[in-house]
């Protein structure tokens, strides 16, 4: 008997905003998948168009903010139980370089662009932190609709934006305190070393250990016990990772590639979570698309330095992430490059800090807004082009 | 990078307040499993523990709200799916007969009770009206957990608390229009039209129309097509069900029903389904418990009227029901009848409304709280007993 009222016309309830979402989500994909393009792109745009800068019948709100953000965990802990630690490390010291070279690079292009523009220091130290992190969950996405999850490139790709978030995370942080005057750097150590401290516990004592409990999980009383369990992992290493100061999706991705091997002969939970994923992702997705304001563009000035900014954090991450991965050969290169453009809700959440603290203005907000979503919406079309060929076919049965 | 800030100590954040509301619900799930008690006792428990009267662990907010509606609803679509439309017109007369004197025989002894207690007219119909309505998620969840979701009785409880839900908002549009001094009978009878021709609609066009369109769902360039497809019938049918002024689950029900002869041989779809449900239901099952608020029983005349309210909700649904039921003799027509007893979010959404109208006072919200936590409490291990040697194993593999 929930939902009773009769909404006022032009008020859409909250069940309501949650149909426009999915079904709009939907929608798109089902456009995007038949004109041959990554069915995402769709889901983003499909959020930019119900969103409050075209149709506006959907305002973002705290509950949609929750379910993306919950869809984008859930998104890398499949991705996480997709990728066991042994394949990780084989391409650890790779991983490594790509994440370094991809943080490096935007960051002083960003900031040099920044100043020659004109921009205050603390204001080009913010822009060049917003091009630094990788949204990892699109690409992951791409990569797992084309059936490549597991090939070398897309192991550096996520092992890279692992380590990226960690870099990304900890310039935020020094950046974040220059902006309020002050810099704790005992704080920054050891949020670090918790960081580096947490990633190696879960890979060398969480995931053998969950794989020696995984008998006594099952024959639990519990229902679908495997898939309760999971879900706990999941949600309890997200929990852990965002107290000790590191990004949710993180200890979510740790949660995933920690049960990896111990659910490789479930396909019943890996289901029931393809199934919790499939209903969380298009709110993330369209969460994404529904930041994007539009009318901060009608400055040609801000038009202008948002094309800039975009064309210099595509090309860096494309020069830093390739240069790191060359010893993948060219078209290696490119792809690991390509799969690290995406800033996705990373950028956006640089974005709404900066704006929090007043260091930035709505304008250079709309900017990095841009850029995170432009960058999104780029680099899919591309990575599809780069690994065409290479897709294996993924069953599609329903 | 979400949920990065650090936490104040003693302020739990949403990610953290979810985990904690899962967490819980499985652990008391696994507790009760093992007391062989139905594990939706142990998760409702788990709500009354972790919410503000008792840890104050957690409080309900917007989102763990929004998640409890969400869940109930898909709660009420997989029961759907495995409820055929003949299977229910069969029990249809009976179910009408259940529900009707499920209806009356509560309304009218918890008015009279009220009455003779020295309460208002106004506060005895609102009471009254917190005893009809019948929250068939919890009964659905414990035929289900036993395997006897497709038996003549379930059948009936299940039909009969649809035409309960439909009766009792129509009771509480009556009571409501009544305490807010008016009674627009035009739009009553229009919302009660409505909601006929809404389930008879779904019921003998939307389900044919369905299994016909089957084939061509399968064959979209989506991922997971059918299963997308059920999810927008179920998050669509919902909302339109609250917009015409019926009950958002009864429109999640009629979806599943739908949906269930076409989705009979989609074990995929179905696996997915039960994942999303698996992750929402203890949502739904920890919020009713985190609604308790224990202080108020603290005045010993509250007690007792609780007392008393409670046993006239068991004991009227079981008569009523019962009554109704009696063609399938002595021990279906008590089963049937225990299946009416819970309330659950039914009785404390009536509460709520009350409250909201400033026609009952928070002693009396206890009072109704109480009741529809306690009748939701009582009946699953009451009906388990009744259906004792009928359980059939259900597939537990993970």
């Amino acid at each position: 008997m929930f939902l009773t009222a009769t909404p006022q016309s032009g008020h859409l309830d909250v069940l309501a905003a949650l149909f426009l979402m999915w079904a709009a989500a939907k929608l798109m994909a089902e456009l995007f998948e038949r004109l041959r393009q990554p069915s995402v792109v769709g889901e983003i745009l499909a959020g930019v168009l119900i969103g409050p800068s075209v149709l506006a019948l959907v305002a973002p709100s705290e509950i949609t903010s929750t379910l993306a953000e919950v869809g984008v965990i859930f998104l890398l802990f499949s991705v996480g139980l997709e990728t066991k630690p042994h394949d990780i490390f084989r391409v650890g010291k790779n991983a490594a370089f790509v994440a370094i070279l991809g943080v490096v690079v935007p960051f002083i292009a960003g900031f040099l662009l920044m100043r020659a523009w004109g921009s205050t220091n603390i204001e080009s130290l913010f822009i060049g932190t917003a091009m630094v992190a990788t949204s990892v969950g699109i690409t992951a996405r791409v990569l797992g609709q084309m059936g490549l999850i597991d090939t070398d490139a897309s192991r550096i790709i996520l092992g890279a934006a692992i380590i990226d978030d960690i870099l990304g995370l900890f310039i935020l942080a020094i950046v974040a305190s220059a902006a309020e005057g002050r810099i704790d750097y005992v704080e920054l150590m050891l949020t670090a070393a918790m960081a580096v401290g947490f990633t190696l516990f879960v890979a060398f004592v969480g995931a053998p250990a969950v794989t020696k409990m995984a008998p006594r999980i099952e024959n639990l009383a519990l229902e679908n016990s495997f898939f309760v369990f999971g879900m706990i992992l999941c949600l309890g290493l997200s929990v852990a990772a965002s107290y000790i100061g590191v990004a949710a999706i993180i200890g979510a991705f740790l949660a995933g590639m920690a049960l990896a091997e111990a659910s490789e002969d479930k396909p019943r939970m890996h289901r029931q979570m393809a199934g919790v994923t499939e209903f969380l992702v298009p709110f993330f997705l369209v969460g994404i698309g529904m930041q994007l304001k539009l009318e901060v563009f009608r400055d040609p000035t801000v038009l202008v330095l948002t094309i800039l900014v975009t064309l210099v954090a595509v090309a860096t991450k494309l020069l830093g992430g390739g240069l790191g991965a060359l010893s993948l050969g060219w078209r290696g290169a490119a792809q690991v490059g390509m799969g690290m453009v995406p800033r996705g809700e990373v950028g956006v959440v640089v974005a709404q800090i900066g704006l929090g603290l007043s260091v930035i203005n709505d304008s250079l907000f709309g900017v990095v807004l841009f850029m995170a979503v432009a960058t999104t919406l780029i680099s899919p079309p591309l990575l599809k082009l780069l690994f065409a060929g290479e897709a294996r076919p993924v069953e599609t049965t329903t």
